[in-house]
């Protein structure tokens, strides 16, 4: 079933977690990653914290800003 | 930078491509994954075409319909 608002999905909590890893394992601020993708530092804090349901092109956009494979920041990390 | 509307990502026309691949490998019709999934038929047409930019939840709501992992639906298939 479709998810509601009120309930973010596993995926949504996990990418959240794993791109404040990925951010924070570079020394990167919010505002730094901002000035990389183009994006809100406020908005990204938000994705981090899993409130917003982050679409496929801004995934595009924050992966390539961390240099990451958007794939790693979809599955559990193996080097923490 | 942020993507526009008019310029879907890379990630989001590779995840279209892969997810009609997935959908076919397992016979099943738009309508098939629209009943499992609870979303609508011509949205996951619009998804498969990469004419929408799908959510994270919705990524995740699809990926358990077709039963694969999401990241499989991130990367070029080998075994095609």
């Amino acid at each position: 079933m479709p998810h509601s608002p009120n309930s973010p999905s596993d995926l949504r909590l996990l990418f959240g977690r794993r791109l404040r890893e990925e951010r924070r394992a570079r020394n990167l601020t919010l505002e730094d990653v901002a000035e990389k993708s183009g994006l809100n530092w406020s908005y990204i804090a938000q994705i981090e914290r899993g409130e917003r349901n982050i679409g496929i092109d801004n995934i595009d956009t924050l992966a390539k800003a961390l240099n990451v494979d958007p794939i790693d920041l979809m599955r559990h990390s193996s080097s923490y």
